[in-house]
């Protein structure tokens, strides 16, 4: 329940989508790591808040207590931590496992692809956010699936507002979780989340809503660092001075166009301390007749200082910031546009079918193949002795095969070759 | 515990040699397929014999009953049957579990990875078999991995063996695993086990030697043809004529050269049911200094015509042949002999590395290796907003980029760039 065989059509696919964003993180001189599927359970209990309940526990057969992984991240940060390894830029994509109510239709999955690419070390302040910004740029527009938007904030900056709001911090995560609520729903309906289930006073309710409203690039910045409250609180200056720095490194890779400092993103996850953003796919016009598309969002991370440290046994920090790619959510969209277009995704690369027309020249078709894979050749051949043509040019149809090598008896005595042309019947003797 | 981290420059090393299989694999019309980490526990139970107790079992978290994957066979056999496929050409390259002692200096891991390719599907009689032969040949030769041999033996062949000799039916599969120990063992220690353990009489046990020690090409299996016993027998005659059908393909395909028919050929798992083959590393020459490096199985397979058919509920029968080829192995081998080489294996693959010898030039360096990025070229720089340009080199030696792009504030001025080979401090400017 809630995982699925990626039959071959399926894996080329995803494997085309995968190879552009790999492509995109060797680019960038990221290194592949790869992790067991099995962590210590107690490597990963703590890790995920209300999440903790989805780990998948595998059966105590003696020895350790074990758990399938439930993202790339906890286990990047715990083989950070036990190889002492303090600088490292990586990429992994690999499965994860969640026991989560499988909501396969739309695309959830108890078993499911995370591709993530993170850079781990003490650097000099936002020269690797904003790379991590870059990268998901470079993806997205490299794979075409429209115009897109990367909200970006700081955790400082949110803990800033709250602060000057007058809310005490022991309710700044769990406000996050509703804050972070303003893409998909109305103010009023945050807004009564706040009061109702929150209890905030009315009035502070407002004045966080003041701010979170907020969305713009660098002249928001500069507005907020003129701000006569957010500018005597310290996370908030230091929030907005990251972010300030930020947008002149994304001035220069160019891309600020796709950038939107945007004060109601807080994303779930307790272990962010600094910059975090989420790109979404803009809304695009429908054809008439078209499925519309599963518009959301489709890369997303931030900054984690502290994570690391908490698998050192002497509390060692090593400050990491990174980026997750979508990629169920982009493959569901990718397969969407397949679909529409009529493309038939081929599920084998063979170049060439090896053909006879006549009997008895199996032994001839078995050499001529030889050959051709000793050449490197992808090359197919029907596992019949005696096959008719006619069935043998179908399979070339049927499978998207281009050419066909023909042997008959003629061609045999005169050590030639007809190449045929499947789909324009062009055939030429070599 | 018996699991690992894949480190950059192992996963690196690896993918070149899956990369080298997947090649060969393509090259033959294989579709990739993608199965769970997840089957049902039922599905695995009863499909391993001994290896049963080595399954990794989930917790009963409510729900199916799960456990981890133990090969890439059973999966798929089980997806054959589920999505009722009768015709299927398919490789699939991921890892397995399996709760053995782990002896991870012997290379022996509780998750390791299996690269597999089968032929599915009812075919004229030993055509996918040759391939399959020839897909072992190819790759060996590809890696090369050095001098090998494949070996080849028939189910039915060794039925016939033990039918003559007097043996009743129920101890064929027990004597098989007997008679696979004699690559490692002596006659007369196999011997002593099959009338101590197996309870043969002394005389069956010698008629049986007689058989089993025999080894041949072409030649071997014409004079058992003429064996007055094995001639007599339905199976040993089925057998031997595959035997014969497939060694005429063998030459076609021009292989013949490094395949030995070997009665002693046994393989350990119960659902073969004709054509059986293991390659085997020949011992190399070792330069004096040289570790040696390990030797033995390095893939194998056969045909299994029954075990689709235990997974369809009408017991319909697909007919397969494959092969497994030891990547673990074949690993450790390889990286034996690249540490022996002193090859350095680069984790990334970085081509060039953005500096700047003097200070505030930080903005020069991000807005050139955004060009170069956006170019495709691959390219890092040191997250300093001013590193010393001895630090710069000094990276790309320690790591292996070739080259460094330097921007001064003469080149700044210039409107150039001084393109500088770090092994040979050779500059050009551009």
């Amino acid at each position: 329940q809630g995982t699925r065989d990626h039959h071959p059509a399926h894996v080329v696919l995803r494997d085309r989508l995968l190879a552009t964003a790999i492509a995109c993180f060797k680019r960038h001189g990221a290194a592949p790591l790869d992790t067991p599927v099995l962590e210590l359970r107690e490597t990963l209990v703590g890790q995920y808040g209300e999440g903790a309940k989805l780990i998948y526990e595998l059966q105590d057969q003696g020895g350790e207590l074990l758990a399938l992984r439930y993202d790339l991240t906890v286990p990047f940060a715990r083989y950070l931590a036990m190889n002492k390894v303090t600088k490292m830029k990586r990429y992994q994509v690999a499965k994860v496992y969640r026991r989560d109510n499988p909501a396969t239709t739309r695309g959830r999955y108890r078993e499911f692809y995370q591709c993530d690419f993170d850079i781990a070390g003490q650097f000099d302040p936002m020269i690797p956010d904003a790379e991590c910004l870059k990268v998901i740029h470079e993806i997205l527009s490299d794979l075409q699936l429209g115009d897109f938007i990367i909200k970006v904030n700081h955790r400082l900056v949110l803990n800033g507002v709250f602060a000057v709001c007058g809310i005490p911090e022991s309710k700044f995560i769990t406000l996050c979780s509703t804050v972070d609520k303003l893409d998909k729903m109305a103010w009023e309906e945050v807004r009564s989340e706040m009061v109702a289930e929150k209890e905030l006073c009315p009035e502070a309710a407002d004045r966080i809503g003041d701010y979170v409203k907020l969305q713009g690039g660098l002249e928001l910045i500069e507005q907020l660092l003129q701000d006569p409250k957010l500018s005597q609180n310290k996370q908030a200056k230091e929030g907005l001075g990251d972010m300030k720095l930020l947008f002149e490194y994304l001035t220069l890779f160019g891309i600020t166009g796709k950038i939107r400092f945007d004060l109601s993103l807080a994303r779930g996850l307790d272990y962010y301390t600094g910059v975090i953003y989420e790109a979404v796919l803009l809304q695009q016009e429908r054809q008439p007749g078209e499925e519309p598309l599963g518009v959301g969002s489709v890369a997303g991370g931030g900054r984690y200082d502290g994570l690391v440290g908490m698998f050192d046994p002497k509390g060692r920090r090593v400050p990491c910031v990174g980026v997750s790619i979508g990629i169920e959510r982009i493959f569901s969209i990718l397969e969407q546009r397949v679909k529409a277009s009529g493309e038939k995704i081929r599920a084998t690369e063979t170049q060439v079918l090896v053909a006879t027309p006549h009997r008895h020249l199996l032994p001839a078709r078995l050499k001529l193949i030889s050959e051709l894979w000793d050449t490197g050749i992808k090359a197919e051949m029907l596992y019949k002795k005696d096959p008719k043509l006619l069935k043998q040019l179908q399979y070339c149809e049927d499978t998207g095969i281009p050419l066909a090598a023909i042997i008959g008896e003629q061609e045999l005595a005169g050590g030639v070759v007809k190449l045929r042309d499947v789909r324009t019947r062009e055939e030429v003797r070599m």
